[in-house]
């Protein structure tokens, strides 16, 4: 055995070790979706009513949805076979990519393998084209955004507290006037379902000379009249540089992609090393992404029943007394605060309830902010919320129950 | 137009300009595959013969991956719904990942969206877990392993030059003993279609005291008695401690992974970014992929085919004083050497052959090495090799042809 390999799978056993004892260790539960159960799930032989899902809308078991890939998936065969410029570009990635600009009101849009490789590839390749860019990122900005601001020659990186205005003109006044300047942040935070103050944040990015990087990743197909998000709702998105989305959650499918100026998306198209050298996302994936966009464009009933839902699920879990952070959105969490404690919780709705619902531990959220995230999508039936309140009361640390119900 | 922004859109629109007046501007070539006809791809309203896919089998038209997509997509919906960690696992990923393991004589194996994203996430998580990494890198290596390796606090980068074990061995000895050490190469190389001495760098990693990574994704599926590569060809795999492969080549899907022991693969799953904060692949995309790996794996005929399809389009270039590069695999270069030129057959070949071969130019290939990269599947009929043979010399530069035929 070798030195760097018996000094490396050491390391890979006790850091394994420390996981484990810490309670952070993750193993994936093996969840078998049905279709046409949605939200319950086959789960080692039994029925469980999952309340994790980032299909809000449960899109991708929407009948048009599967036919679409169906369709294609017999048409065009199951692969692209090769990258966007090397014969993977099919007329259907176009049609996506025209789509996708429209939802957002920009010129052009450019689909990516998932939206951690458009935030990767997008603002590594923005950052690296002018010297001595300064990019401001909120401090709970995704670790896609984060990957692709790391370890770029010449790029400074500032990170403003979560949702502070305040800090951010400090930061942005304390960097040269004449510094490339860019904004990264989100609309709908992923795991606090907060929002953020887009319209204070572009009006900085014009005071100060700024472009602006919206992850719209937790409100595309949620928010807004066609479902463009916060950005569409607020009436902000033709003052956003660009705007990223994934069709993976509230489109139910897989994919991501950026939305910008024509030249910007030809620029992060002609260089951006994500995009490049890697195969194209197949047909079946792209014609089921597509029927998902123009469907949840006209369907805003669709996302009333989401808001509905989450509505209803907060004042039921506040009813009973549940302790939740306060979300301004579809995203409900229920504070736990400690690794073992939130995967105790997360055993014990599975084995006693039927319940499935993802510890969230670090690195996902800071130590202390342990907890589970729930989602009601329009599938969970009003019943299946009861259920899921007793059994929280049931199962919760005392702490994380705020008062008798 | 605030500073930034107007600086930043000069700086695309130069950019652009520069691409267009180098010859250098891609523009995506919107290619309709049709499943039941390929290598005949639609394009712009008339049939064309492709012959720059990377479906090097065909697999992605093959009836039992077809129905296996649209069977996963009827039974479990469209996509994942979540990460592998937050109710993303399917059966059917497990599945696939033991298939792998398996196909490799590995203990274990790790999927990811891509072979992009597994070659970046893999290596950088390696390499950022022991202090003062030095990675030893191939200078033909794919640029999303160079993704792995750039920007990485305290790692040291060393590039040997290609395939040559000499320089190699002298940039090993360069570097402290107890230093940890990582060789990372592929076995065939997708620009040139030759193959790293593979046995000799795992020797040189012995002596040394490396880890070695070599990337199969232009192999699997393709080499080999179960189609594990050259790795399993020339019965190497247990000397190395990961391999990487795609299932978007040789397996005709999309998809990405890394197979090696346990504990690697458990340490990768527990600590890459690029893994852990994206959505997993939809079950169908899994399922294909599954119903490819194990029908490959079966089919040495297939393979064979593959190999015999490369002699006979090596023997017809070579006869008809077509010059190519001395590839020792399925993939067969002919060398044009300057971007508009190489452009410009690409072009010709399309117009006036309906012949579609993807000029190859930098940063794909260096500078000079400008190419078309032809392969010929197991459905191209002799015939069409015979029409592209004509067509070639009708439409390559003079340079191009070595002798007359
Ligand atoms: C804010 C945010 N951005 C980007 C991503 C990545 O999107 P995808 O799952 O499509 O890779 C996620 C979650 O996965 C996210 O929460
Ligand atoms: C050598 C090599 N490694 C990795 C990749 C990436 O694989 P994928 O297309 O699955 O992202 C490619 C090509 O795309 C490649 O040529």
């Amino acid at each position: 055995m070798n030195a760097t390999r018996s000094r490396f799978l050491d390391h890979c056993r006790q850091g394994l070790d420390t996981l484990r004892a810490e309670g952070r260790y993750r193993e994936f539960a093996r969840l078998e979706r049905e279709a046409d159960r949605f939200p319950v799930y086959r789960h080692e032989g039994r029925d469980v009513i999952v309340w994790s899902s980032n299909d809000y809308l449960g899109m991708g078991r929407h009948p048009s949805v599967i036919a679409a890939g169906q369709e294609a998936l017999a048409a065009h065969g199951a692969g692209a076979g090769g990258t966007r410029n090397i014969s993977g570009t099919s007329p259907l990635i176009a049609a996506l990519e025209e789509e996708l600009a429209t939802l957002h009101g920009m010129e052009a849009a450019l689909l990516f393998g998932s939206g951690y490789v458009a935030n990767q590839a997008a603002i590594s390749t923005i950052l690296t084209s002018l010297p001595g860019f300064h990019v401001f990122s909120d401090a709970k900005n995704h670790a896609s955004m984060i990957a692709g601001m790391r370890g770029l020659p010449g790029v400074t990186r500032h990170i403003f507290r979560h949702n502070d205005v305040a800090h951010l003109e400090a930061l942005l006044a304390s960097v040269p006037a004449d510094a490339p300047k860019l904004i990264a942040f989100e609309s709908v935070y992923s795991m606090d379902g907060d929002v953020a103050p887009i319209g204070a944040i572009c009006d900085l990015a014009e005071r100060f000379g700024a472009m602006t990087y919206l992850d719209e990743v937790h409100a595309v197909g949620l928010y807004g009249e066609t479902g463009g998000g916060i950005s569409e709702r607020d009436g902000l998105a033709h003052r956003l540089d660009l705007i990223e989305g994934t069709l993976a959650k509230g489109f139910g499918v897989v994919g991501g992609y950026v939305a910008a100026r024509a030249e910007v998306v030809d620029h992060i198209r002609s260089n951006a090393s994500g995009l490049i050298f890697t195969t194209a996302l197949p047909p079946a994936t792209v014609a089921s992404a597509l029927a998902s966009v123009r469907h949840v464009k006209g369907d805003g009933a669709l996302r009333g029943r989401l808001a509905a839902q989450a509505r209803l699920l907060k004042a039921k879990l506040d009813a009973a007394g549940i302790a939740r952070l306060p979300s301004e959105s579809h995203i409900v969490p229920v504070l736990v605060g400690e690794a073992e404690a939130c995967r105790a919780v997360a055993r014990r709705l599975l084995a006693e309830f039927a319940i499935y619902a993802t510890p969230i531990n670090y690195p996902t959220v800071p130590r202390g902010g342990e907890r589970l995230r729930l989602c009601a999508t329009p599938f969970h039936a009003e019943a299946m919320m009861d259920a899921l309140v007793v059994a929280l009361r049931s199962v919760l640390p005392r702490a994380a129950l705020s008062r008798a119900a």
